[in-house]
């Protein structure tokens, strides 16, 4: 009877499940790479199931609970079989996760091995690491906190979601940089700014009393690849976000976050002093509005005793900040460090600063303003630079600013949204864009200094360290909106860990976890990803081209856009095409932007032919019949990038349909519709690209290349009013 | 070896579903009513099982592999067990569905019972019978067309899921109104007006090549439940509907949506020949104008060849319409009608109109402004009347205009949506609101005139009939944010299938299939549904008191206020509370308003002791101390309205609480938040009122109420600059 009702149990419970993923019985895309499915290989099944019989976690604390679910949740759908999960540590358990003592220490010998001793173990880090005990075998994830042990956790989970072996472990990880967090641009009213999966995830109207399971499945998610901060409103932020009502909806989502080590920051609105606090100035040196920002910081920790601190947008874009009282911008960022200090929260303030009135080149002036600075900021102040000197193109140089700062924590901004490559119908992957700015080496203290050992401080012994991305989440069911952007989010979170790991390591990890663990199609899949950023840099804006989007929402190519009201808002400013050839001149005789490098970077971008091909027109105004390394001349080279970037999105979209039964169907469906769109977008940049540039080039579109089949005034009439993301 | 996989498989899939309702295991809301659960009765599984050992499905088209789909979803899963599904005619076959052709009519003896005749089955209709057949039960699923067929396979699914005998069936079934459709407030941009769910389920920017699966799931439950008809964008049209990038995307849609059965109509801008066709005028009588409508009609026909039609709000709250060129409502509804009658097409021409220059009060005007054009309409024409004279208050009484046109077919315009009853956290059944204004006899042609009768066009013969409803639906992934929501869907659909069910049968039925099926647990959920909405009339608007809520957002009580532009949007025109006493005088001595209803009813509501209580401040300005049937004076009994409304919210909130084991934990306890946030403000919405009214009444709180906590200031002053769904 008992064994009938289980039978039917498991009858109701299989044929639930064909309906739960969406009516047609597949993947939704809502667990992310917490999948946890059975693992097919029956003899690796087994042996896990073998060493992982009997599981104890010690103590007792919200933390402990989330990895006991955790594990109750995969051990039992990995290996097919319940696994008994002890609070105590029984004798017979087959891995043992506890917090370090004496005991531990002994018992495992951690000090008898350098590479496992408890030394440098930091707050975070954890040691997995197999000993016989009696002749048995047991497994010990340790840490010095109960956060240490649950990362400890998903990286042991992780080893047998990616078919590790797990027979004789020996590992232990500290993350690189300190705070590792995600920025959502969320302006409060469910709008994402830039954000292209559905609205915001957070529903505000409905906070603090009602808490989505959503919440819960994202600081999951996050705390699986190591992210432990969320920026959770718009850098243009709205300054009701600190009144009273908001902040109880902050704390909600606090407290839901906690137990997995994720603290919560707010964007705050420099001018929030007058517009909600009565007063009449938000000038840093007035002791009232010190005294309001101090008075906020307390009634803000009293709600959230581990809040994390404020991030900044100020005199940017035409946000408020201490520049319009003629402050620096360390004045403003100071007069925060100091209401926070107290409570040990932070200020992560933005260099992304560009201003009307200064003529000087856009993509200089964030050096100009911050690095006479350095020094001036208190020592719980970060400055948060973009990747690039321009705004998250496909393809930038290192921002100038990495390596010009040693005294002061600089924080790297990376974007994980697709802004500028894509929205959510692109498949991109980026960590290679993250991996080649993370490794780049900005040569400040000659070689060995890369961009990483600025941002983790180890180049400039810093007080701290960040790596923020902006966020690619929204509330589609499948988190991205694009399978795929699934991928960024996790390679951004485990290179913010780590930032040695390489982007190929990192997308075999999220395939087999995410879409198969068959060889032959992780390969393909991974290739596919590889390949994919550069696709993108070469149908939008290959060699060195940038900011040639369409206006506001930033869909699709605009290279022609030259009536806004800034300069420095239009395209034509970035690629200067006329008759003699293209690009922005940004050496000694055009704007002298390369003076804001090394000296051994300068002499590089000097010239033309030292500059690496894929930065040339960043760099140089350079005519249409240059002889390119290929021996193209300029704007054969140029139409080529544009074809095979296009090109390559259909090859693609060929790769894609031979893994039809590789995958599950609404994953391979939900992918084949999104590179459906790409092929059409990709042969829109191209064509509007082109055609648009050869209105100077005067040259034919080489032979060979089918001519686009629309004219320049059809693209140009192009009107897009209701595309996502809009700022 | 194959069953060790099975048991595999299985064990895979039990783990699985744990995590894909929502990673703690649990009912996330996505599958609806259509959930199709294993039937925990054995002895009934088991009945039934035997009964549908073999299913034929004869003939082939888009809809009937629906139908095929449908039960090949819901059987295994129901009863545990495989069941084959046949496209052709089995001997073996026990449960047969196929058209009507005289040898169905022959071997199932359909018109020797008269109950049974196809005499009389429309087009929609659908019969499901059982004989005997060589001494073997065989049920017989029956219709004229494809989409009966798929009717009846819905209403069939859903005798298993509500656990009836299907021994010896006997059912026919036509629909009782033609067009049962839903109104999308959709803006184009995912904002929906009056929307609480999330954003609109229209991705549009990803149509028309992305192809979401709920496309299909919403087609599924509608279907379901015999809605045949989706106005998909706002009735504050947008111009950009028209365009041809946006009728692709519509096309899109319309063919996700035809083999359910479901036409796709649109909200049309009247000055669409202006905005996007580069006329001059929009003036119905120009040939220009009436042309450019001809040609559109022509092409949306080619692209959509079943479209329904065009859904219009004109000169309507800022919309253009034919009064902009002194043109009447059927001039400018006969001008459309006219370019979609050689399609088919109909024209839905809603009533909702008020101005600012006309001073008559706001809930005269449609009636004054349509009945004079009685007869003036074509044949293609309908005009779409909201269930009250205002705007889906808690309670109005029935608008007047039913039964007032009786050469034009009517509309219902009910709403779905919780615009003014609570949004998505209050627990409102709706359908006792629409069964009272269904069933409420308008007495025109003495009694048994219903509004029923009006609608569905047997009370006048009008040639087609018409039923709307506002649609609540979302992206959240429940679809309609609270889950009771899904309910008024429902239950919404079922009445346009037939207006004479009850609203208790009904939630009956939605209970089974979306939470339990335990008797007890569905008797006291059945309760707290019942009363719902009468609690919600109780703690906003007592007693007849509308139009209180708050501006813009209609989120909270706003009595007070008085400032607004128009006379007709703010409160205190509607509550007219002054030292006297409370109410609008709608009698002759007033806005004269009683003078559209019939005689019988005029003289009902003449007299305040003859006007039903829950309608008398409707009708009547009554003094405070005026005494009310119950034996209390007037301000007595409107106070204790307020607190009797806001503490059956408690009630019904620990009601909830005893449900805690009897239903899905993840069910339970969004309920269970949403109660939290209803009681909260049922509780401001009493004390909001009652401080405010106090004001007039100068007398105090009837002994042994708690007073409010609150001062009236403090409730004046808060402010929800983001709350949802705003116009």
């Amino acid at each position: 009877m008992k064994f009938a009702l289980t039978i039917l149990l498991v009858l109701n419970t299989v044929f639930s499940m064909s309906v739960l993923a969406g009516q047609q019985g597949q993947e939704d895309g809502y667990r992310l790479w917490l999948k946890y499915d059975l693992i097919r290989d029956k003899e690796q099944r087994q042996a896990y199931a073998k060493q992982l019989s009997q599981l104890s976690i010690i103590g007792e604390s919200p933390t402990l609970s989330v990895i006991k679910n955790e594990f109750e949740l995969a051990l039992p759908r990995l290996l097919g079989k319940p696994i008994e999960v002890s609070l105590h540590d029984q004798r017979s358990s087959t891995l043992l996760i506890t917090k370090i003592d004496q005991k531990i220490i002994d018992q495992y010998q951690l000090d008898d091995d350098i590479n496992q001793s408890i030394d440098g173990l930091s707050n975070e880090g954890f040691i997995i690491k197999t000993i016989a005990i009696a002749n048995k075998p047991q497994i010990l994830i340790t840490a010095n906190t109960d956060i240490g042990l649950l990362y400890g956790s998903y990286h042991f989970i992780k080893l047998l979601q990616t078919s590790q072996n797990i027979t004789a472990l020996n590992i232990k990880q500290s993350p690189k940089v300190d705070i590792r967090m995600l920025n959502h641009w969320d302006d409060l009213d469910r709008h994402t700014e830039r954000g292209y999966a559905g609205e915001s995830i957070w529903d505000w109207h409905k906070l603090p009393e009602y808490k989505s399971q959503r919440y819960v499945d994202y600081a999951r998610a996050n705390a699986s690849i190591g992210l432990n901060g969320t920026a959770i409103n718009n850098v243009n932020a709205n300054a009701l976000i600190l009144t009273d009502a908001w902040l109880s909806k902050v704390e909600s989502l606090a407290d839901t976050f906690r137990p997995y080590g994720i603290k919560v920051y707010l964007s705050i609105k420099f001018s929030s002093p007058q517009q909600i606090g009565g007063l009449a100035t938000s000038d840093p040196l007035n002791s009232d509005v010190q005294q309001w920002w101090q008075n906020k910081a307390k009634e803000i920790y009293q709600k959230i005793p581990d809040f994390g601190g404020f991030l900044v947008k100020a005199n940017s874009e035409g946000q408020p900040g201490p520049g319009d009282y003629n402050r620096s911008h360390a004045q403003g960022a100071n007069m925060l460090a100091k209401a926070l200090s107290p409570f040990g929260g932070k200020v992560i303030w933005r260099a992304f600063v560009y201003s009307h009135e200064d003529k000087t080149e856009r993509s200089l002036q964030a050096y100009n303003e911050f690095v006479p600075l350095d020094g001036r900021f208190n020592d719980n102040v970060s400055i948060q630079v973009k990747n690039g000197p321009i705004d998250f193109q496909p393809r930038e140089p290192f921002s100038p600013l990495f390596g010009a700062m040693p005294k002061t924590p600089l924080a790297m901004e990376f974007q994980i949204t697709q802004e500028y490559l894509g929205f959510s119908t692109h498949l991109a992957y980026l960590a290679p864009l993250y991996e080649e700015v993370l490794d780049t080496d900005t040569l400040v203290n000659g070689k060995g200094s890369t961009v990483a050992q600025v941002i983790d401080g180890s180049l400039h012994n810093n007080t701290f360290s960040v790596m923020a991305g902006v966020a690619n989440i929204g509330n589609d069911r499948n988190w991205t909106g694009h399978i795929f952007g699934q991928a960024n989010w996790y390679a951004y979170g485990r290179l913010a860990w780590d930032h040695q790991l390489s982007s190929a390591e990192i997308a075999q990890e999220w395939v087999k976890m995410t879409l198969t663990k068959k060889p032959q199609a992780v390969d393909s899949i991974v290739n596919l990803m590889m390949g994919s950023r550069e696709h993108i840099v070469n149908y939008m804006t290959p060699l060195g081209l940038h900011h040639l989007m369409a206006t506001g929402h930033h869909y699709g190519p605009g290279p022609w856009v030259d009536n806004l009201s800034r300069a420095d808002w239009n395209p034509v400013y970035y690629h200067r095409a006329d008759e003699q050839g293209i690009g922005i001149d940004r050496t000694s005789s055009g704007t002298k932007g390369i003076s804001q490098y090394a000296p051994a970077w300068q002499k590089l971008f000097r010239n033309p032919k030292t500059t690496p091909v894929e930065l040339l027109l960043w760099f140089h105004h350079v005519p249409w019949d240059y002889q390119m390394p290929s021996g193209e001349i300029l704007w054969t080279e140029l139409v080529n990038h544009y074809y095979e970037g296009a090109q390559a999105v259909t090859v693609m979209e060929q790769q894609w349909l031979t893994l039809e039964h590789e995958i599950d169907a609404n994953q391979f469906s939900q992918v084949k519709m999104a590179l459906a769109i790409q092929v059409k977008e990709a042969n829109w940049w191209r064509d509007a690209c082109v055609l648009y540039f050869q209105e100077f080039s005067k040259r034919p579109i080489p032979h060979g290349l089918a001519k686009p089949t629309k004219t320049l005034e059809q693209f140009k009439s192009l009107s897009f009013p209701y595309a996502p993301g809009q700022g």
